[in-house]
């Protein structure tokens, strides 16, 4: 079916689970619970459930990445790619995502209810990692009652997950696309987000984390936003859009917004502090700082992986640049994993995986339609 | 001469002009007065006043450029440039520096108290202008009774000032050395610095400019510092310098700083806020944005410039990448100038201008001992 269409009207549904005695137990070994996950599913589980994608989500998303909430203009986050025809064609596969642990969207983080106070966690809440987001993910899963997922997907963080999903569940994963990410953050990608976390922190206003009651660090919020959209930005975008147009076609000889891409970014940043918890932020960039996939640890033992590969990252992008996602498939090849990577020429800087809707659709196309196909087969063998 | 020494103890002068009622005339049309440059200088002026290098420094720097003040361990922040045998060649040659004119290192700038309040100018300072910094070191040069300059220097923001040199006054630089920089901001440079405006604004403690009384706005004005040195370094630096060790052999599941890359970032910030005012980082970056020598008017009248340039950018510059440079020389050789273009293969990033220093040193020696020898020749033909 070649017709584009949309998911339509969805909602966003939660599941709770971890209860207490049976705490999640995290990588920094201390335990939380009850953890809710707040997620989406579009299209229909088929018969054998043998088509499932999980989308997961980059730094700011959340679970609703297709269609549209009642009352909203504007879709989910990764609409261009999910829904009838599309990339992750609804009328073929069950796609699920869920907002991560430690987000601030539905799911537990650090603005929700610590059951042992009655007030928001703020900073008791634990230090969390993409292995613990993968986790909480696992349960959802199996509370669907799901066994295996056809592919895992996602872009920047996003595709951290689905590279961490391989490293804790590989058997599980018939094929994953990790888009503009990385193994591990260089000590660039850390000096950026610590910079933001800083900002964030060095607001007043943050009261150590425990603003829940007065409100948001807007400020340091804002800032520390700015900063992200300048690096999910590139050169050459910024000079497409923005060049060095002035707002009222002269200096204004002030510290007022004088460039258009100063009005931009004052705007965006301003925007964040309605709509994201800066607790949330803070919890997040730590857990990309610490991911680390590298030194044989993606395919940890031994033997050759049964997940298929998609490898993508764009040319423009230097907050994930392409040496990275080579460093992915040089690792997977290493492992005689079955992969395959695309640069994809976008002069969309990071932001392309969100942008750059035609050519990844072909590419996902064909890798799901081949992964799929072999599935239903291999499936059919067993039966 | 060979061997490479030092000049030794050195002290910062100043100079006081445009007294009422015979103020500066700002390009923002203000008027400003009296004004104040911190200077110093090194070497000998000879007889015919034709050997005077004019160094001009980049954002956080000051006249100190090279030898030690009193008690002082480290030297000027150009010591490895200038000095007998060193690129600059202080046996050879009379070198001036000036702190820029909102500077806040003897210059006048928005601590500086203003004359009609006898309270710190804060932000009832004039927006200056590169043009208005070379201005003002054109009132410095005039007094030091110095018709010509041999050659006008600096990196970044002093390459800019070298450029505006040629622009306001081609006929007394008989040339130009711009290092790592650009004829205007792209809207990525605009956007870092406007960020780091944000950060320094977002503080409270920052009061809208009037903090003389109660101090510096500390935390903004870190995190600002701390996004500079993420642009002034490479990717490749980091990972040489950094890489992802971390500061305790281990991840502290907690908010201090767990990479070293963290670590350096802190302490570069905390450092920076006990040696730079903040409302000076404020109208320093502005006036880098405003700055725009492209389309004619680095040399604006038609005819061909006297001036010889040499233009150095460096591999690993992504702040001021090499293209901005082959952008002066392409403006450069349209109007037929003798200009010559060097890209040097360092991985130091935008600050290999303050630490490449052989082939810079071999690059600028040749290119000074070329225009000197020529200078002289030509002014014995005039007498």
């Amino acid at each position: 079916m070649n017709r584009k269409g949309n998911v339509g009207r969805v909602k966003t549904k939660s599941y709770t689970f971890a209860e207490p005695p049976k705490e999640l137990v995290l990588e920094c070994q201390r335990t939380l619970g009850p953890v809710t996950l707040a997620y989406e599913t579009y299209g229909t589980l088929n018969q054998d459930k043998s088509n499932v994608i999980l989308v997961a989500h980059a730094l700011s998303g959340d679970a609703h990445a297709a269609g549209y909430h009642e009352g909203d203009s504007t879709p989910g986050w990764w609409d261009v790619m999910i829904g009838p025809g599309k990339a992750f064609d609804t009328d073929r596969f069950f796609v699920i995502c869920s907002n991560v642990l430690g987000g601030c969207k539905g799911s537990t983080g650090p603005s929700s209810l610590n059951p042992r106070t009655g007030k928001p966690y703020a900073l008791d809440f634990p230090v969390i990692t993409i292995a613990d987001m993968v986790e909480a993910q696992r349960h959802l899963v199996d509370h669907l009652g799901i066994d295996k997922l056809l592919c895992v997907t996602g872009g920047s963080m996003g595709g951290m997950q689905a590279l961490q999903w391989v490293a804790s569940h590989g058997e599980r994963v018939r094929s994953a696309i990790p888009i503009a990410t990385a193994l591990k953050h260089s000590p660039q990608q850390i000096a950026f987000d610590e910079v933001v976390r800083q900002s964030i922190m060095a607001d007043p206003a943050w009261r150590k984390g425990q603003y829940y009651e007065q409100g948001q660090p807007e400020k340091g919020l804002a800032v520390a936003r700015m900063i992200g959209h300048i690096t999910f930005m590139s050169d050459q975008s910024m000079e497409e859009k923005f060049s060095r147009k002035l707002r009222n076609g002269q200096y204004n000889f002030d510290f007022v917004a004088d460039f258009e891409v100063e009005g931009y970014l004052r705007h965006r940043g301003d925007n964040f502090v309605r709509r994201f918890d800066a607790n949330s932020y803070l919890y997040i960039t730590k857990a990309m700082d610490y991911f680390d996939l590298s030194g044989g640890r993606l395919i940890p033992n031994g033997k050759v992986p049964s997940t298929r590969f998609l490898v993508i990252s764009f040319k423009s992008d230097w907050l994930y640049p392409s040496s990275q996602s080579q460093e992915i498939v040089r690792e997977l090849k290493m492992k005689q994993a079955d992969a395959t990577y695309c640069e994809l020429p976008s002069t969309y800087g990071h932001d392309a995986f969100l942008l750059e809707v035609e050519e990844q659709t072909t590419l996902i196309q064909h890798f799901l339609d081949k992964t799929f196909n072999g599935y239903r087969v291999a499936g059919s063998d067993e039966t």
